[in-house]
């Protein structure tokens, strides 16, 4: 059983003594470091980091921990977010028709891969039920059409209220969401079926096959309103050649996709990840 | 030394009867096959085959094997290439000022991996002409403006007569070939500095580190008259992280460009590549 | 639905005129090919061909299509096998402890990936029963002990007649076969969790760890007596770095070996791989 | 140009404030830090870190750094190398009779790739001399046998002191370094042909090919007395399939070898690599 930790996220315009600051009032509290990473981005002039420490032995109570460190990253301009790794993240899962990312999610948060829970399901079709009463996980059927969106989005963030979510992971769910549901929820991940920017849009592996690639790849990204754009997480790519038919690029794509969103979703649970200019910093 | 061969390089309309008709073409011969390859793609209905046999022992003088395989490719309605072993191609490779691609070319063909000959590069500057020199081959300087690039094509399109260059390799060559150059002469081959179609046209790790992607790539492709839409040949592919700013992607992509380039010229010089439908087929 | 194909391979000592000889057979049958592969190892000697082609049409009755094809193999001391590809194979998984490679062969079957049908799971444990009754497959469960080892390959071998298996698969199976049991059925592939022939043996991620290797690799391959020394499949690879514990080996080398064990499975149901001297052509 | 900088490599019992400590002495003299990486590995219970600041604005000497250090470092038991930016290391390229890899960093070095400087080429031939002189390099002739290599071994020392040689690589030298050279002279990186540890020691292309594996890759390393059993600095690897004889393995391997030395030399030479229980940990 590992002992519980703290994990600050922190971006601020870059200056002097940062590193020090953070880690003085982290060393002053009693705390012990066990990871941590920086970048400048130099261009940007800005500072990102992650520190992770022991909270067995620190000095201040747990609920103390964010307003002494404000007092520390007000005056360097810093945002910065506070984790504690024995608060599970609650995951909602949305899907339409296909299974491999859905299954391969509950897999690994079965096999411990993931630090979360996964309470609750939602799909736009009921095909995907049985799943989520074999795992044990309540299933919200939503479908959608033009007429009904606004409504059913508003169920969805109720849902998401209700059921406590951190973070929705669109695992093959083949809708868009508007910036409306995004402005109030943005804490969406997705993955993409091709290797972004290339194929954004509809039938990727369709065009990549019409446009005789001899690789392919998927991309998982946070959701943004512009669909597509938004800043990316993780991609991957595989090799194939004029001996696979578009059928062969969809098959050897959910291999990509399954593992691309599971390291992505794996990576953002572990507070890895920081985003700024539609980039992302990856701790990793 | 290896004993010369003959390969045949065939498309025509899938029908019964065709891997028949063409082995049997060699074995009443007297040819040994020593490598086959063939495919159909059934969507197009269209067969793809090359074929390599020895010539040692073959009952056909060398200037009959094209007129009495056209009476077998005839009524299949196919279209063919035949090419000797022992005739080495011809290459003219074009530059700019970044040498890391023709340094890699020119290194590869003095160790024995691209089986042709470099009689002449052309360049639009004379940055690289040492280069040239020290490997003993004829170098041709050619400006392009606007006002002069057909005037300068012209002069492209002669010196590939008088060397009787078979293919020119674009190593970095940062000039459009008009529609008119390549109507006389298509066979050019390409290296662009990006993962196709993602950052086609100009500038694209630049563009690559805005967007943040996590991979890059390199493409070798056939030259057509739309830029960077032409038939691809071979991409590969690398990791790049948030720690890699602009310039380390320049510098990670050089080693792509110049490996995919290479694979690709060492693949059309073993006439493994065929095409059809703005596609590839290559049997490596 | 895909129309029924039949497809030969063949091995025999190279020599002029084998494609001829073999296409014609097919052609003056009536047969279409819709694939032909072929290699030949000159050192050897040895000349290896995958053909398909389809059954539709094709003049000789299926039960004579072998004994037709013996009076053309004979004479040129061919090995050959004829696979009809509307007769499923029929697939045992064996499995430990672990779930990994057994869930995710079992979604490939039911997703369509691979065209075999799976009667039956052997473990020497009882822990992954449940997901045989999921998926409503046959469980036996034959706990293994130095003493009662030959007793208990004696029923594996017995539940192999019964069920009519044509292939097994050690989906993380964590017991060695004996050379008796290989000698009545050597149809076997196993995935090894390391990047052959480094790590063979036990705690192949625990001493990858150890030795500071920066790739991790798995390996599918038919089973032999001698103990991960058979002919290798297929392998794959993931990069890892200090940051990665040997924990981290193991779950990352776990995406590796489900992925790498389906594609071997996969290309051995589809009739793409000979084996000679302890080494595998694959037709993909 | 980029302002110049200093790099504190640090290894030290894991201990509480060790972050704050040292990046307090950096704060505390004016140091801007602008690059700062560390590792835990808790079952060692070793801290490493490398941190790269500023020397502009800086309120310490150059010649004072070093002694202020120390006095934060002794009592945290800590070893620590520190270096400057703009004091480029000096290399001493060792090769036989191969030049892929010494041609490749002799590029490098000029395109600005390597931030060092390369006075001396050793070679146990002749035949890469004129390489030597085409880059104006000095190339010291030093054949060995079993008699003379103690004496030439002295020889090579000697010139590593003559030209304050920094550090060694082994660029295709095929040559076995004594315990009694490692000794005296510790810096040195290898370049095996090999996926470590497979494959250690001599023919590793034509064993893989034998072996008939499916990748095939090389290993960058630190030289110790182990032959092949070094610290790994990089790795990477290549697919290859039954269609690549012994000879293309080589040919694919030249490009691994290539990248794969450079990358390695990159890192040491960037002060990215630590070693400790003959791992490495590379700070990229």
């Amino acid at each position: 059983m590992k002992r519980p930790t703290a994990t600050l996220l922190i971006s601020c315009p870059d200056q002097q003594g940062l590193v020090a600051r953070i880690s003085n009032f982290i060393f002053a509290n009693g705390g012990n470091i066990i990871d941590a990473d920086q970048h400048t981005d130099f261009e940007a002039g800005l500072f990102l980091s992650r520190i992770e420490w022991e909270l067995t032995g620190f000095n201040l109570d747990r609920e103390l921990i964010g307003p002494a460190f404000e007092a520390v990253a007000r005056p360097l301009g810093a945002q910065w977010q506070l984790h504690f790794s024995d608060r599970k993240p609650r995951l909602s899962l949305w899907v339409s028709k296909q299974d491999h990312c859905l299954l391969d999610l509950l897999w690994r948060q079965q096999a411990g891969e993931l630090d979360a829970e996964i309470p609750l399901i939602i799909s736009n079709h009921d095909k995907l039920r049985p799943i989520a009463e074999q795992f044990g996980i309540d299933f919200l059927h939503l479908p959608i059409t033009r007429e009904t969106k606004a409504e059913q989005e508003a169920r969805q963030l109720a849902a998401i209220a209700d059921y406590g979510i951190d973070l929705v992971v669109l695992a093959k769910y083949m809708q868009a969401l508007s910036s409306e549901f995004l402005a109030q929820f943005p804490q969406v991940i997705n993955i993409h079926h091709s290797f972004l920017p290339a194929f954004a849009g509809a039938n990727p592996y369709q065009r990549a096959y019409e446009r005789g690639v001899k690789i392919i790849g998927a991309t998982a990204h946070y959701v943004t309103p512009d669909l597509d754009e938004g800043p990316i997480i993780e991609q991957d790519v595989v090799r194939v050649s004029h001996r696979d038919d578009a059928d062969d690029l969809v098959r050897k794509g959910k291999d990509l996709e399954r593992i691309v969103l599971a390291r992505a979703v794996r990576l953002h649970l572990q507070h890895r990840v920081l985003t700024y200019r539609n980039r992302t910093v990856v701790f990793a």
